[in-house]
Protein backbone atom coordinates (compact mmCIF):
# COMPACT_ATOMS: atom_id res chain seq x y z
CA UNK A 1 0.00 0.00 0.00
CA UNK A 2 1.43 3.57 -1.17
CA UNK A 3 2.18 5.45 2.22
CA UNK A 4 1.84 9.15 1.23
CA UNK A 5 3.71 12.08 4.09
CA UNK A 6 2.91 9.39 6.35
CA UNK A 7 -0.97 8.28 5.93
CA UNK A 8 -2.61 6.89 3.04
CA UNK A 9 -5.48 7.88 1.44
CA UNK A 10 -7.73 5.04 2.06
CA UNK A 11 -7.02 5.90 6.02
CA UNK A 12 -8.00 9.59 5.34
CA UNK A 13 -11.19 8.61 3.61
CA UNK A 14 -12.37 6.00 6.62
CA UNK A 15 -11.69 8.62 8.76
CA UNK A 16 -13.91 10.97 6.98
CA UNK A 17 -16.62 8.90 6.14
CA UNK A 18 -16.91 7.91 9.43
CA UNK A 19 -16.84 11.60 10.60
CA UNK A 20 -19.51 12.02 7.67
CA UNK A 21 -21.99 9.06 9.52
CA UNK A 22 -21.63 11.27 12.54
CA UNK A 23 -22.98 14.42 11.03
CA UNK A 24 -25.72 12.67 9.13
CA UNK A 25 -26.43 10.60 12.53
CA UNK A 26 -26.66 13.90 13.88
CA UNK A 27 -29.05 15.39 11.23
CA UNK A 28 -31.16 12.01 11.73
CA UNK A 29 -31.77 12.87 15.03
CA UNK A 30 -32.70 16.42 14.53
CA UNK A 31 -35.46 15.23 12.67
CA UNK A 32 -36.90 12.66 14.95
CA UNK A 33 -36.56 15.83 17.58
CA UNK A 34 -39.01 17.64 15.48
CA UNK A 35 -41.06 15.09 14.50
CA UNK A 36 -41.33 14.07 18.19
CA UNK A 37 -42.09 17.23 19.71
CA UNK A 38 -44.78 17.88 17.46
CA UNK A 39 -46.13 14.51 18.53
CA UNK A 40 -45.88 15.26 22.21
CA UNK A 41 -47.69 18.87 21.78
CA UNK A 42 -50.22 17.38 19.61
CA UNK A 43 -51.06 14.28 21.97
CA UNK A 44 -50.02 16.14 25.71
CA UNK A 45 -47.96 13.40 25.78
CA UNK A 46 -45.64 14.62 28.59
CA UNK A 47 -43.19 11.49 28.55
CA UNK A 48 -42.25 12.28 25.18
CA UNK A 49 -41.58 16.27 25.92
CA UNK A 50 -39.04 15.00 28.31
CA UNK A 51 -37.76 11.91 26.26
CA UNK A 52 -36.70 14.70 23.24
CA UNK A 53 -35.09 16.98 25.58
CA UNK A 54 -33.34 13.79 27.12
CA UNK A 55 -31.83 12.44 23.94
CA UNK A 56 -30.74 16.82 22.96
CA UNK A 57 -27.61 15.07 25.26
CA UNK A 58 -26.63 12.46 23.05
CA UNK A 59 -26.81 15.29 20.28
CA UNK A 60 -24.25 17.34 22.18
CA UNK A 61 -22.40 14.33 23.24
CA UNK A 62 -21.94 13.50 18.91
CA UNK A 63 -21.11 17.22 18.16
CA UNK A 64 -18.17 16.95 20.84
CA UNK A 65 -17.03 13.76 19.34
CA UNK A 66 -16.90 15.24 16.03
CA UNK A 67 -14.74 18.04 17.31
CA UNK A 68 -12.55 14.91 18.68
CA UNK A 69 -12.31 13.35 15.79
CA UNK A 70 -11.66 16.51 13.59
CA UNK A 71 -8.95 17.26 15.46
CA UNK A 72 -7.32 13.53 15.39
CA UNK A 73 -8.17 13.58 11.52
CA UNK A 74 -6.27 16.86 10.88
CA UNK A 75 -3.19 15.58 13.23
CA UNK A 76 -2.57 12.41 11.99
CA UNK A 77 -3.49 12.87 8.47
CA UNK A 78 -2.75 16.40 7.42
CA UNK A 79 -4.73 16.62 5.02
CA UNK A 80 -4.91 19.25 1.97
CA UNK A 81 -6.88 21.78 0.32
CA UNK A 82 -10.07 20.18 -0.51
CA UNK A 83 -9.87 17.18 2.04
CA UNK A 84 -9.30 20.03 4.45
CA UNK A 85 -12.17 22.18 3.24
CA UNK A 86 -14.28 19.31 3.96
CA UNK A 87 -12.79 18.00 7.39
CA UNK A 88 -13.95 21.78 8.61
CA UNK A 89 -17.19 22.02 6.52
CA UNK A 90 -18.43 18.57 8.73
CA UNK A 91 -17.25 20.36 11.83
CA UNK A 92 -19.15 23.45 10.93
CA UNK A 93 -22.61 21.59 10.13
CA UNK A 94 -22.24 19.65 13.26
CA UNK A 95 -22.74 23.28 15.05
CA UNK A 96 -25.41 23.83 13.10
CA UNK A 97 -27.46 20.60 13.95
CA UNK A 98 -26.64 21.32 17.88
CA UNK A 99 -28.10 24.39 17.10
CA UNK A 100 -31.51 22.71 15.24
CA UNK A 101 -32.15 20.11 18.01
CA UNK A 102 -32.04 22.99 20.40
CA UNK A 103 -34.70 23.94 19.15
CA UNK A 104 -36.72 21.16 18.87
CA UNK A 105 -36.06 20.55 22.44
CA UNK A 106 -37.58 23.97 22.73
CA UNK A 107 -40.47 22.79 21.86
CA UNK A 108 -40.66 20.33 23.73
CA UNK A 109 -40.13 22.01 26.93
CA UNK A 110 -42.96 24.23 26.15
CA UNK A 111 -45.45 20.80 25.77
CA UNK A 112 -46.10 20.71 29.97
CA UNK A 113 -47.07 24.62 30.08
CA UNK A 114 -49.69 23.78 26.64
CA UNK A 115 -51.22 20.88 27.39
CA UNK A 116 -52.69 22.43 30.67
CA UNK A 117 -54.03 25.34 28.13
CA UNK A 118 -57.41 24.80 26.59
CA UNK A 119 -58.76 26.14 22.88
CA UNK A 120 -55.50 25.67 20.93
CA UNK A 121 -56.90 25.41 17.73
CA UNK A 122 -54.28 27.23 15.77
CA UNK A 123 -52.14 24.23 16.95
CA UNK A 124 -53.50 22.53 13.66
CA UNK A 125 -51.18 24.39 11.41
CA UNK A 126 -48.35 23.59 13.27
CA UNK A 127 -48.01 19.69 12.81
CA UNK A 128 -48.25 20.43 9.20
CA UNK A 129 -45.73 23.26 9.26
CA UNK A 130 -43.35 20.67 11.52
CA UNK A 131 -43.36 18.24 9.01
CA UNK A 132 -42.33 20.82 5.96
CA UNK A 133 -39.59 21.59 8.84
CA UNK A 134 -38.34 17.82 8.75
CA UNK A 135 -38.98 17.27 5.27
CA UNK A 136 -36.89 19.99 4.54
CA UNK A 137 -34.32 18.06 7.58
CA UNK A 138 -34.05 15.37 6.00
CA UNK A 139 -34.02 16.50 2.55
CA UNK A 140 -30.77 18.09 3.44
CA UNK A 141 -29.01 15.38 5.24
CA UNK A 142 -29.83 13.33 2.19
CA UNK A 143 -28.12 15.89 -0.05
CA UNK A 144 -25.80 16.21 2.54
CA UNK A 145 -24.97 12.75 2.75
CA UNK A 146 -24.93 12.17 -1.75
CA UNK A 147 -22.45 15.55 -2.25
CA UNK A 148 -25.57 16.34 -4.23
CA UNK A 149 -25.78 20.03 -5.24
CA UNK A 150 -28.73 20.34 -7.20
CA UNK A 151 -30.88 18.66 -3.96
CA UNK A 152 -29.30 20.96 -1.93
CA UNK A 153 -30.87 23.92 -4.03
CA UNK A 154 -34.05 22.46 -3.89
CA UNK A 155 -33.92 22.51 -0.10
CA UNK A 156 -33.29 26.12 -0.05
CA UNK A 157 -36.18 26.70 -1.98
CA UNK A 158 -38.34 24.62 0.22
CA UNK A 159 -37.78 27.42 3.11
CA UNK A 160 -40.46 29.40 1.13
CA UNK A 161 -43.00 27.14 2.22
CA UNK A 162 -42.10 27.17 5.76
CA UNK A 163 -41.99 31.23 5.77
CA UNK A 164 -45.53 31.15 4.54
CA UNK A 165 -46.46 28.59 7.05
CA UNK A 166 -45.14 30.93 9.73
CA UNK A 167 -46.93 33.65 8.86
CA UNK A 168 -50.10 32.07 7.94
CA UNK A 169 -49.67 30.82 11.75
CA UNK A 170 -48.99 34.52 13.26
CA UNK A 171 -51.73 36.05 11.62
CA UNK A 172 -54.04 33.04 13.40
CA UNK A 173 -52.84 33.60 16.71
CA UNK A 174 -53.09 37.29 16.51
CA UNK A 175 -56.68 36.75 15.91
CA UNK A 176 -56.69 34.56 19.01
CA UNK A 177 -55.05 37.05 21.37
CA UNK A 178 -57.43 39.95 20.18
CA UNK A 179 -60.29 37.36 20.77
CA UNK A 180 -59.66 36.35 24.31
CA UNK A 181 -57.21 37.34 26.01
CA UNK A 182 -56.90 34.16 27.73
CA UNK A 183 -55.29 33.12 24.36
CA UNK A 184 -52.69 35.05 24.81
CA UNK A 185 -50.33 32.86 27.38
CA UNK A 186 -50.87 29.77 25.37
CA UNK A 187 -50.23 31.94 21.75
CA UNK A 188 -47.27 33.16 23.10
CA UNK A 189 -45.62 29.93 23.41
CA UNK A 190 -47.34 28.50 19.70
CA UNK A 191 -45.74 31.91 18.54
CA UNK A 192 -42.37 31.00 19.72
CA UNK A 193 -42.92 27.27 18.64
CA UNK A 194 -43.62 28.48 15.32
CA UNK A 195 -40.67 30.51 15.55
CA UNK A 196 -38.18 27.75 16.39
CA UNK A 197 -39.42 25.92 13.30
CA UNK A 198 -38.86 28.66 11.34
CA UNK A 199 -35.06 28.88 12.60
CA UNK A 200 -35.01 25.08 12.12
CA UNK A 201 -36.02 25.29 8.59
CA UNK A 202 -33.35 28.61 8.94
CA UNK A 203 -30.93 26.38 9.77
CA UNK A 204 -31.31 23.73 7.28
CA UNK A 205 -30.92 26.27 4.55
CA UNK A 206 -27.20 26.99 5.94
CA UNK A 207 -26.36 23.48 5.82
CA UNK A 208 -27.66 23.07 2.06
CA UNK A 209 -25.56 26.39 0.92
CA UNK A 210 -22.60 24.62 2.38
CA UNK A 211 -23.41 21.15 1.27
CA UNK A 212 -23.70 23.47 -2.28
CA UNK A 213 -20.17 24.77 -1.70
CA UNK A 214 -18.79 21.66 -0.65
CA UNK A 215 -19.85 19.95 -3.80
CA UNK A 216 -19.47 23.19 -6.27
CA UNK A 217 -16.79 25.08 -5.04
CA UNK A 218 -18.91 28.09 -5.51
CA UNK A 219 -21.64 29.95 -3.10
CA UNK A 220 -25.20 29.12 -4.23
CA UNK A 221 -26.71 32.25 -5.85
CA UNK A 222 -27.93 34.76 -3.54
CA UNK A 223 -31.98 33.98 -2.77
CA UNK A 224 -34.47 37.17 -1.58
CA UNK A 225 -35.03 36.00 1.87
CA UNK A 226 -38.56 35.53 2.73
CA UNK A 227 -39.24 38.17 5.81
CA UNK A 228 -41.29 37.69 8.15
CA UNK A 229 -44.59 38.90 8.53
CA UNK A 230 -44.02 40.77 11.52
CA UNK A 231 -41.82 42.95 9.63
CA UNK A 232 -44.43 44.04 7.13
CA UNK A 233 -46.24 47.27 7.89
CA UNK A 234 -49.54 45.56 6.98
CA UNK A 235 -50.16 43.67 10.02
CA UNK A 236 -52.18 44.96 12.53
CA UNK A 237 -51.28 46.95 15.36
CA UNK B 1 15.94 30.78 12.47
CA UNK B 2 15.20 27.52 13.46
CA UNK B 3 12.77 25.49 10.62
CA UNK B 4 10.64 22.83 12.23
CA UNK B 5 8.69 20.40 10.11
CA UNK B 6 8.57 23.54 7.37
CA UNK B 7 7.26 25.92 9.33
CA UNK B 8 8.95 28.55 12.13
CA UNK B 9 6.86 28.90 15.73
CA UNK B 10 6.91 32.48 15.04
CA UNK B 11 5.19 32.10 11.96
CA UNK B 12 2.56 30.47 13.43
CA UNK B 13 1.81 32.49 16.44
CA UNK B 14 1.60 35.49 14.14
CA UNK B 15 -0.83 34.01 12.07
CA UNK B 16 -2.81 33.05 14.97
CA UNK B 17 -2.54 36.43 16.81
CA UNK B 18 -4.05 37.79 13.52
CA UNK B 19 -7.03 35.22 13.10
CA UNK B 20 -7.76 35.99 16.78
CA UNK B 21 -7.47 39.42 16.37
CA UNK B 22 -10.06 38.79 13.59
CA UNK B 23 -12.20 36.71 16.34
CA UNK B 24 -11.93 40.04 18.69
CA UNK B 25 -13.10 42.67 15.83
CA UNK B 26 -16.26 40.48 15.11
CA UNK B 27 -16.71 40.74 18.43
CA UNK B 28 -16.66 44.46 18.89
CA UNK B 29 -18.60 44.90 16.14
CA UNK B 30 -21.31 42.35 17.77
CA UNK B 31 -21.49 44.30 20.96
CA UNK B 32 -21.72 47.96 19.02
CA UNK B 33 -24.85 46.21 16.73
CA UNK B 34 -26.48 45.61 19.87
CA UNK B 35 -25.69 48.74 21.18
CA UNK B 36 -26.64 51.14 17.84
CA UNK B 37 -29.81 48.55 17.31
CA UNK B 38 -31.23 49.68 20.66
CA UNK B 39 -30.79 53.23 20.39
CA UNK B 40 -31.93 53.01 16.70
CA UNK B 41 -35.06 51.58 18.55
CA UNK B 42 -35.41 53.96 21.29
CA UNK B 43 -34.63 57.12 19.31
CA UNK B 44 -37.44 55.78 16.67
CA UNK B 45 -34.00 56.11 14.11
CA UNK B 46 -34.76 55.01 11.09
CA UNK B 47 -31.44 55.70 9.48
CA UNK B 48 -29.64 53.96 12.18
CA UNK B 49 -31.36 50.63 12.47
CA UNK B 50 -30.88 50.57 8.38
CA UNK B 51 -27.24 50.91 9.08
CA UNK B 52 -27.36 48.03 12.15
CA UNK B 53 -28.70 45.71 9.10
CA UNK B 54 -26.32 46.86 6.65
CA UNK B 55 -22.81 46.44 8.84
CA UNK B 56 -23.75 42.74 9.18
CA UNK B 57 -22.21 41.71 5.75
CA UNK B 58 -19.13 43.18 6.99
CA UNK B 59 -19.25 40.66 10.12
CA UNK B 60 -20.41 37.79 7.62
CA UNK B 61 -17.26 38.76 5.39
CA UNK B 62 -15.02 38.44 8.41
CA UNK B 63 -16.34 35.20 9.25
CA UNK B 64 -15.70 33.86 5.68
CA UNK B 65 -11.82 35.72 5.87
CA UNK B 66 -11.35 33.46 9.18
CA UNK B 67 -12.37 30.49 7.57
CA UNK B 68 -10.19 31.64 4.77
CA UNK B 69 -7.39 31.62 7.32
CA UNK B 70 -7.78 28.47 9.15
CA UNK B 71 -7.53 26.32 6.31
CA UNK B 72 -4.55 28.25 4.72
CA UNK B 73 -2.99 28.13 8.48
CA UNK B 74 -3.55 24.64 9.15
CA UNK B 75 -2.53 23.71 5.59
CA UNK B 76 1.13 25.89 5.74
CA UNK B 77 1.41 25.48 9.73
CA UNK B 78 0.54 21.86 10.36
CA UNK B 79 -0.49 22.97 14.26
CA UNK B 80 -0.51 20.14 16.40
CA UNK B 81 -2.68 19.45 19.61
CA UNK B 82 -3.34 22.14 21.62
CA UNK B 83 -2.17 25.18 19.13
CA UNK B 84 -4.65 23.14 16.56
CA UNK B 85 -7.24 23.17 19.17
CA UNK B 86 -6.72 27.01 19.38
CA UNK B 87 -7.28 26.93 16.08
CA UNK B 88 -10.73 25.26 15.44
CA UNK B 89 -12.12 27.32 18.50
CA UNK B 90 -11.27 30.60 16.94
CA UNK B 91 -13.41 29.10 14.35
CA UNK B 92 -16.24 28.27 16.11
CA UNK B 93 -16.54 31.29 18.03
CA UNK B 94 -16.26 33.22 14.69
CA UNK B 95 -19.49 30.85 13.83
CA UNK B 96 -21.50 31.85 17.51
CA UNK B 97 -20.72 35.71 17.02
CA UNK B 98 -21.93 35.93 13.24
CA UNK B 99 -25.24 34.62 15.14
CA UNK B 100 -25.10 36.83 18.05
CA UNK B 101 -24.93 39.85 15.03
CA UNK B 102 -27.35 38.29 13.27
CA UNK B 103 -30.07 38.26 16.73
CA UNK B 104 -28.45 42.49 16.30
CA UNK B 105 -29.77 43.08 13.24
CA UNK B 106 -33.11 41.17 13.38
CA UNK B 107 -33.85 43.87 16.50
CA UNK B 108 -32.63 46.67 14.11
CA UNK B 109 -34.73 44.85 11.05
CA UNK B 110 -37.72 45.54 13.59
CA UNK B 111 -37.16 49.33 14.40
CA UNK B 112 -39.14 50.64 11.34
CA UNK B 113 -42.27 48.77 12.16
CA UNK B 114 -42.15 49.85 15.86
CA UNK B 115 -41.34 53.45 15.18
CA UNK B 116 -45.08 53.98 14.47
CA UNK B 117 -46.68 52.49 17.42
CA UNK B 118 -47.53 54.27 20.49
CA UNK B 119 -47.30 53.76 23.54
CA UNK B 120 -44.54 51.22 24.15
CA UNK B 121 -43.52 51.84 27.37
CA UNK B 122 -42.23 48.25 28.50
CA UNK B 123 -39.66 49.28 26.24
CA UNK B 124 -38.07 51.06 29.28
CA UNK B 125 -36.60 47.96 30.02
CA UNK B 126 -35.18 47.26 26.68
CA UNK B 127 -32.42 49.74 27.18
CA UNK B 128 -31.12 48.13 30.40
CA UNK B 129 -31.24 45.17 29.29
CA UNK B 130 -29.42 45.62 26.25
CA UNK B 131 -26.40 47.75 28.04
CA UNK B 132 -26.38 44.09 30.30
CA UNK B 133 -26.54 42.20 27.32
CA UNK B 134 -23.92 44.01 25.57
CA UNK B 135 -21.41 44.38 28.85
CA UNK B 136 -21.96 40.74 28.83
CA UNK B 137 -20.46 40.62 24.75
CA UNK B 138 -17.38 43.40 25.79
CA UNK B 139 -16.60 40.94 29.42
CA UNK B 140 -16.73 38.17 26.90
CA UNK B 141 -14.12 39.18 24.34
CA UNK B 142 -11.87 40.60 26.47
CA UNK B 143 -11.57 37.17 28.50
CA UNK B 144 -11.13 35.94 24.78
CA UNK B 145 -8.35 38.28 24.11
CA UNK B 146 -6.92 37.93 27.65
CA UNK B 147 -7.08 33.88 27.39
CA UNK B 148 -8.39 34.99 31.28
CA UNK B 149 -10.63 31.83 33.15
CA UNK B 150 -11.93 33.47 36.01
CA UNK B 151 -13.44 36.26 33.60
CA UNK B 152 -14.97 33.73 31.41
CA UNK B 153 -17.07 32.32 35.00
CA UNK B 154 -17.79 35.61 35.58
CA UNK B 155 -19.40 36.08 32.23
CA UNK B 156 -21.52 33.17 32.45
CA UNK B 157 -23.20 34.01 36.21
CA UNK B 158 -23.83 37.95 34.83
CA UNK B 159 -26.28 35.76 32.53
CA UNK B 160 -28.62 35.20 35.54
CA UNK B 161 -29.30 39.16 35.05
CA UNK B 162 -30.14 38.95 31.39
CA UNK B 163 -32.39 36.25 32.06
CA UNK B 164 -34.00 38.12 34.59
CA UNK B 165 -34.55 41.07 32.57
CA UNK B 166 -36.35 38.76 30.44
CA UNK B 167 -38.73 37.46 32.83
CA UNK B 168 -39.50 41.07 34.51
CA UNK B 169 -40.16 42.29 30.33
CA UNK B 170 -42.18 39.18 30.00
CA UNK B 171 -44.43 39.94 32.65
CA UNK B 172 -45.03 43.65 31.87
CA UNK B 173 -45.50 42.70 27.77
CA UNK B 174 -48.47 40.30 29.28
CA UNK B 175 -49.97 42.80 31.28
CA UNK B 176 -49.71 45.43 28.18
CA UNK B 177 -51.32 42.85 25.78
CA UNK B 178 -54.10 42.18 28.45
CA UNK B 179 -54.66 46.00 28.92
CA UNK B 180 -55.52 46.45 25.63
CA UNK B 181 -55.65 44.36 22.21
CA UNK B 182 -54.02 47.15 20.29
CA UNK B 183 -50.64 46.53 21.97
CA UNK B 184 -50.63 43.15 20.86
CA UNK B 185 -48.95 43.45 17.58
CA UNK B 186 -46.00 46.19 19.24
CA UNK B 187 -45.83 43.93 22.31
CA UNK B 188 -45.21 40.69 20.65
CA UNK B 189 -42.13 42.67 18.76
CA UNK B 190 -40.83 43.86 22.05
CA UNK B 191 -40.91 39.87 23.03
CA UNK B 192 -38.78 38.91 20.06
CA UNK B 193 -36.77 41.76 20.74
CA UNK B 194 -36.17 40.44 24.22
CA UNK B 195 -35.69 36.65 23.89
CA UNK B 196 -33.08 37.95 20.55
CA UNK B 197 -31.11 39.68 23.41
CA UNK B 198 -31.69 36.55 26.07
CA UNK B 199 -30.27 34.79 22.90
CA UNK B 200 -27.28 37.04 22.67
CA UNK B 201 -26.55 36.41 26.01
CA UNK B 202 -26.92 32.48 25.72
CA UNK B 203 -24.53 32.91 22.80
CA UNK B 204 -21.82 35.36 24.89
CA UNK B 205 -22.29 32.27 27.68
CA UNK B 206 -21.49 29.67 25.28
CA UNK B 207 -18.12 31.78 23.85
CA UNK B 208 -16.91 31.88 27.83
CA UNK B 209 -17.28 28.49 27.83
CA UNK B 210 -14.74 28.00 24.95
CA UNK B 211 -12.75 30.50 26.51
CA UNK B 212 -12.70 28.80 29.78
CA UNK B 213 -11.89 25.26 27.82
CA UNK B 214 -9.18 26.84 25.97
CA UNK B 215 -7.29 27.93 28.84
CA UNK B 216 -7.75 25.21 31.50
CA UNK B 217 -8.72 22.20 29.38
CA UNK B 218 -11.71 21.69 31.10
CA UNK B 219 -15.31 21.99 30.86
CA UNK B 220 -16.46 25.02 32.61
CA UNK B 221 -18.57 22.72 35.60
CA UNK B 222 -22.27 22.85 34.65
CA UNK B 223 -24.39 25.76 35.90
CA UNK B 224 -27.94 25.38 36.59
CA UNK B 225 -29.85 27.06 33.64
CA UNK B 226 -32.25 29.69 34.33
CA UNK B 227 -35.62 29.00 32.40
CA UNK B 228 -37.67 30.95 30.46
CA UNK B 229 -40.35 32.32 32.82
CA UNK B 230 -42.77 31.22 30.12
CA UNK B 231 -41.78 27.89 30.93
CA UNK B 232 -43.21 28.21 34.55
CA UNK B 233 -46.34 27.10 35.22
CA UNK B 234 -47.43 30.19 37.22
CA UNK B 235 -47.08 32.58 34.33
CA UNK B 236 -51.13 33.77 33.70
CA UNK B 237 -52.94 31.52 31.33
Amino acid sequence: MAMTTGHTVKAFDDDLGELRALVSEMGGRAEAAVNDAMEALVRRDLELAARVVEQDRRIDEIELEIERRVIRLIALRAPMADDLREVLAALKISGVVERMADYAKNIAKRVPVLAEARGLEPISILPAMARAVSDMVRATFDAFAARDAEAAVAVCESDRIVDDFYNSLFRTLLTYMLENPHNITPSTHLLFIGKNLERIGDHSTNVAEMVYFAATGHQMAERPKGEDVLMQRDTPR
